[in-house]
């Protein structure tokens, strides 16, 4: 009947996630509190999984986009399920490390990797670096000169696609803090350079067009721009890329108005255009690695909260208060995102109380959504936000002193354990003097 | 020459900080770094305390806004310089309590105060509750009463005042998640029932009409507003509100272009005023309670980065990338907040040079500011974006599992200490299983 799989109404009227009772869960570990789908996450690892292989071939793989939600246990899922990551920091290598995860799968990303980040990364022994610009490349070099060692590397380059969507989360088009751009002849002569140091091993490019992209195309077009690109420096340099990283951004479905996507089809689709291409150009077609982050886990969690009670301000608007917000949900406050709200406590009942759902900062903006409608809440209710797996553990704050929510996974067999602990009032702080 | 009193040039060209050469504190500490001006924020603390004194007399007296910079430092130079303190969560409650905070002095807002937040304000002898709503009074009054006490309480109101600011920080509006509307007849109502119950000991009102506020006008005309209200409640219910909290919102200067404040001559054109209007209204003047906090901190305070290099696109822009950025200043992402940016290894120099400030996350919304004048920044520089005290490490998050700086204060002598250490990488997953 919701929005996604994970989620059904139970007899008594609540709302079930993964057929456990969300007022269960709320009284075992208390609101806010971040609930993720094991079953849901690994399922779609084996999705991009099976589909890159069987598309791709060649060695292709996913990359899971760790930024979108990062914590140990997130990495042991990953590597079980046998895919990659991409990393974005020391903190990020540091958490995978310490969950085990295979670092010859780790990619390490970042527009401006710290001379630190560089050391270590190699330390970690990160297999390859996504190299985002000259300066950096100069540092690996002597890093791994230093080290007399070989370092992979792939280039981050901006095909100049824009793919429509939110002007913060476009990252291919030519104006952008990311990459080198193609367009300028400023990526040709970044290869150039790298194919003179003694110590990197060029293994191909790195491309990514932005975010929340239902339609495949701006994939396939920056796709095939940049096997016309790998073709162009095979022939200008005699360096044929062996892998290609399409980046992440496939869209995941917040609200009802937005299309369900089949990601495997999408696959389908983008591998036959790039075989075909391929074939035009007389090149091998790479190996494939893309990043699906937002589209593993977004729609594989929700976030529970109660109601601390209605204001309904005559001849305005009515406000629903919970306790919790844009410290733990950035997300409206930062891109006015879409997120479909549900009474949990009376999922069963229609939902036709339009109102603002605001959080419980001291701060105008700190609202989850405005004009939803749910079942009219009653002080105590349990609100559920749908689709928080991704960028809300992620990018929470302490903001107004509010300690982080914890992390609880329901696994398949409907078993709950924790994943992250609640922060403590203790916790906050831990590290002022 | 610079935006603030606490900036200077040395003569080997850097940016100097309190008289502190900001190179040296950096080489210390390392970057990204919050540096904060200690004998700036007493002095401030001391501007407000003595001018309302002296303006509004009768016990009158600022509180600082814990929420724009809470840690246990902070509320130890607060409580020496004898005012009181807003508080908006349990975790800054903790925190007051943690630093010996008098707690007679303390005053909790929050608009969802839970069920745990009023218990654990009692436990610590909070002073005040300043109430937002109706529900919110049943609880306290409950929560009263089975202790046996009086719970001294102001009543959070809204006087439909906009003072045309950003939307996000407008918050005395009637249509606001805050408080109780006076327009609307629901704060008279709202007033009279709370006059009903045994364990409240009903002090007075608060307003807020919004934040970074230039112009004295929208405080005078809130507080003659709420004069008028007072007058009328004292008619139709025989009850005289004792104190009145005119909450926060007065300006700071981010940029050269703003006005420079004069907090005192701002105070005493609203005591003017309002004695004018009690005087009209037969009324007595209500002890006066203000919040300043961003006023008090936000220019005691800047953030210093070390710069990565510079990325020029041909025929588009120039960025130059930080070691920081939205996780520990996310103020440019949610508002487009504008800031004064320096390059602090060449502050000698003409600042010439336009560009985009990126932070290092793997987001393109990750900027500090869009086109601003520095001088000419080389890898390694140092960066010093100004005016950052308020509401930059109160907001900081781990996006990207980025650890949060350390603050740095220096004192009156020129002495530098931490008041709060750098999040090491093993801080990050602390609470993960």
């Amino acid at each position: 009947m919701f929005l996604h799989e994970n989620l059904s109404v139970q007899d008594n009227g609540r709302l079930a996630f993964c057929g456990r009772d969300t007022a269960e869960l709320a009284e075992q570990y208390g609101t806010p509190l971040y609930l993720l789908d094991e079953e849901g996450i690994r399922q779609r690892c084996r999705l991009y999984r099976d589909a890159m292989a069987e598309y791709f071939g060649n060695g292709s793989m996913p990359l899971f986009a760790s930024k979108v939600l990062c914590f140990k246990r997130i990495y042991e899922m990953v590597a079980e399920e046998g895919i990659g990551t991409d990393l974005v920091s020391s903190g990020e290598i540091h958490t995978a490390v310490k969950a085990g995860f295979p670092m010859e799968k780790a990619y390490f990303h970042g527009s401006n990797k710290t001379d630190f980040d560089i050391r270590y990364a190699m330390d970690c022994n990160v297999g390859y670096f996504i190299c985002d610009n000259e300066w950096e490349i100069v540092e690996i070099n002597r890093e791994a000169e230093k080290r007399g060692v070989q370092q992979k590397v792939l280039l981050r380059l901006t095909p100049g696609i824009d793919p429509h969507t939110h002007q913060a989360i476009s990252t291919g088009k030519v104006d952008s803090k990311f990459g080198v751009a193609i367009e300028t002849g400023q990526a040709e002569a970044f290869i150039k350079r790298v194919l003179t140091l003694k110590n990197i091993e060029l293994k191909g490019y790195h491309c990514h067009i932005g975010s929340q992209i239902f339609d495949y195309k701006p994939f396939t077009d920056a796709a095939v721009l940049m096997l016309d690109f790998i073709a162009h420096i095979k022939e200008v340099c005699g360096y044929q890329a062996e892998e290609l990283n399409l980046g992440g951004g496939m869209g995941v479905r917040y609200v009802e108005s937005e299309p369900q996507i089949d990601y495997r089809e999408n696959l389908r689709g983008i591998a036959a255009l790039m075989k075909e291409r391929c074939a035009a150009l007389g090149i091998s077609l790479p190996k494939i690695l893309m990043e699906p982050g937002r589209s593993i886990v977004a729609d594989q969690g929700i976030t529970l909260y109660t109601a601390g009670g209605l204001k309904e301000i005559t001849g305005f608007k009515n406000y629903v208060s919970i306790d919790g917000g844009m410290p733990d949900n950035p997300r409206y406050a930062l891109y006015q995102s879409p997120y479909t709200v549900v009474n949990a406590s009376k999922a069963d009942k229609p939902a036709d109380y339009v109102c603002t759902v605001a959080g419980r900062c001291c701060e105008s903006g700190d609202l989850i959504q405005e004009n939803v409608s749910l079942a009219k809440p009653e002080k105590g209710d349990l609100i559920a936000v749908l689709a928080t797996g991704a960028y809300n553990y992620s990018m929470a704050s302490n903001y107004n002193r509010i300690p982080r929510p914890a992390i609880v996974l329901v696994d398949k067999n409907g078993r709950d354990y924790v994943g992250v602990r609640r922060e403590s009032l203790d916790d906050l702080l831990r590290n002022d003097i």
